[in-house]
């Protein structure tokens, strides 16, 4: 059975974070004897100075190859002027598209002991633990037609068309269920039907599937914008939120930011197979590359995802958890995380706490 | 000269709010000798209930001829189940349209009185003052085509069509412009135009209007994943924030309730001469209508922007917001923003004290 990780750390602090994750996924292969092996490719500005495109054909193969994808951080000012049917964020896109990662999982987690980083006052966020089912590719992000043309009167236009059929809000709304029975058993499906037709065709397919198929789930709906304010009043209000790719994308950003800690939340993107690739939250940060300071937790943890969904390797995945819960109680933190008190360590000095914790 | 009104009390709420405001609009028209008048008319729910349309002709006809335009709230669960042609809300998306209000200003004020109420840190909202200029009457609200098909394989598929011309990113990005000047001089634009065409319109349209006619005032772009994580991180970063009809929707929701007090927060619709509709952020929350206890300060702060906007009378609206102040100095609070030492009143009691401190 094959059982091959294809890495693409990226651009930014892309590398320094994954050589850290490297570290822990090595020990952790060992140490439970998980016969992975893997190999290094290139995606983003990295790929489109080597390659002149964001995913080049050998790293889109060697994805489709793989069973599991780990990805790093990809895009910087560097390629932020290129033209841009070839910037960094196309190729994820593209990736995306490719292997059909439809279900994208975002927790937003808030660890107990990083309490004190959130923006919101502590007994509205204490023990926060949502599960954000984003579809990935669908919707207005892949939608046609699409562009910007010259209207007779000779100014320019925009336009983009956001699309779902059944089929493909169904197998989102599953996956979201199915997470939701084995956790709190509750799904919020955000929506902003009083106005979309597109997302009215979402709610009432999300309702039907409930119906039918989940009867012991319990199922609400919010309009987007509502939903964008209750993450905000009552974020501990949600268990599982299952929406299409904008509103997804918005949403899982603010919920991140509720617990104040990007740094350390990781994301899983499945295809129907479980097959998956697996990055952090938050982006390549550019500003602090190459300085060794930036959080490779998320990176880590997302090492973490990639065993349990994707190798269903779930001692080795828990395992990583705890080692990482173990650093946050060591007092170690890096300078994203920092506050009075504690350690302040670097990428790798923060990486090998994990690898020790194991 | 016509100084004529529209009072449109709407569902739920409304009519109490509404009795509230009217009362303290007679009271400054007297007092500043403005000259105004009004009558009433019928939108939403009960014009459903009394036409069988959210808006009816006479309705329209009436804002048409009126200056201005003083909304309520319209909605709730009597209307809900009802054809989707004719739901309350499509009558507030005609009557913005048809009025051609393409301009929605949305402040999230945190009173200091009030800071007690927001969800987030003290020390991160604390004198907050956000305006949001929201684009009201284009984009994917109003895209066509539009609506729910049946493929060729039988399934059902939903979709919608964003759109924006250069000279509706214009006319809006004006207002976000002329508005800064008058504040702190600052415009963040928030867009996708690493994804989507038509907020890649946007995104150039606002920066050359910018670089062409805007000199002075500092401009800034967002992406709006990133947007939704900023208002919670570190809400006070922004001055004016200017969007399109969708991002707008969720963004100035997500504002709003950063300040926990959403039933202070006024609202502004105009079109290019000034007309405007008015009325408060929240909605017609059916669940207490009826009892008296609804907040009418953000209506009564809609009629101070009304006299500013549209009839340029500074100080009558100047002296309605400095009541408002003055009764929450004075300890006076509805049940929405009640707290511990304070002295709970209902609606129309709120009204009068607004009235008396004036
Ligand atoms: C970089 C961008 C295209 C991407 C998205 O919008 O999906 C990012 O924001 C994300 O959420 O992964
Ligand atoms: C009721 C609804 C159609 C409306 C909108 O989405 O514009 C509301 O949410 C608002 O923001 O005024």
């Amino acid at each position: 059975m094959s059982k091959q990780i294809l890495i693409l750390a990226g651009d930014g602090i892309g590398p320094e974070i994954m050589s850290a994750a490297e570290r822990v996924l090595g020990v952790v292969n060992e140490k439970f004897n998980l016969g992975l092996s893997w190999e290094h490719g290139l995606l983003g500005g990295c790929a489109i100075d080597a390659h002149g495109v964001p995913l080049p054909d050998v790293t889109l193969k060697a994805a489709k190859k793989a069973d599991a994808v780990l990805l790093g951080a990809v895009g910087g000012p560097k390629w932020d002027t290129i033209e841009r049917s070839i910037r960094p964020e196309r190729g994820l896109l593209k990736i995306r598209s490719e292997l059909n990662l439809f279900a994208n999982l975002r927790p937003a987690i808030l660890y107990p002991q990083l309490a004190d980083a959130s923006s919101l006052k502590p007994e509205i966020v204490a023990g926060l633990d949502i599960l954000i089912v984003r579809e990935l590719t669908g919707g207005i992000y892949f939608g046609q037609p699409r562009g910007i043309r010259t209207l007779e009167n000779g100014e320019k236009q925009g336009y983009n068309t956001d699309v779902y059929s059944e089929s493909e809000i169904k197998r989102i709304a599953k996956v979201a269920f199915d997470m939701a029975g084995l956790r709190g058993g509750k799904v919020c499906s955000v929506d902003k039907a009083n106005v979309l037709e597109v997302t009215e065709l979402w709610k009432q397919t999300v309702t039907e599937l409930a119906a039918s198929e989940y009867p012991n789930i319990q199922l609400s709906h919010m309009y987007v914008d509502n939903a964008a304010m209750q993450l905000v009043r009552a974020p501990k209000q949600f268990d599982v939120i299952v929406t299409g790719n904008l509103f997804g994308d918005i949403l899982s950003d603010e919920a991140a930011m509720l617990t104040g800690s990007i740094g350390m939340l990781p994301s899983a993107s499945l295809d129907e197979n479980g097959k998956g690739m697996y990055e952090p939250c938050h982006g390549s940060a550019p500003d602090i590359a190459g300085k060794n300071i930036a959080n490779p937790l998320a990176t880590i943890l997302s090492v973490a995802m990639m065993l349990r969904y994707t190798f269903r390797e779930e001692t080795a995945a828990k395992a990583i958890e705890d080692a990482v819960g173990k650093v946050l109680d060591q007092g170690l933190r890096t300078g994203d995380i920092m506050s009075d008190g504690m350690t302040q360590v670097g990428t790798q000095a923060m990486g090998e706490a994990v690898v020790n914790a194991l």
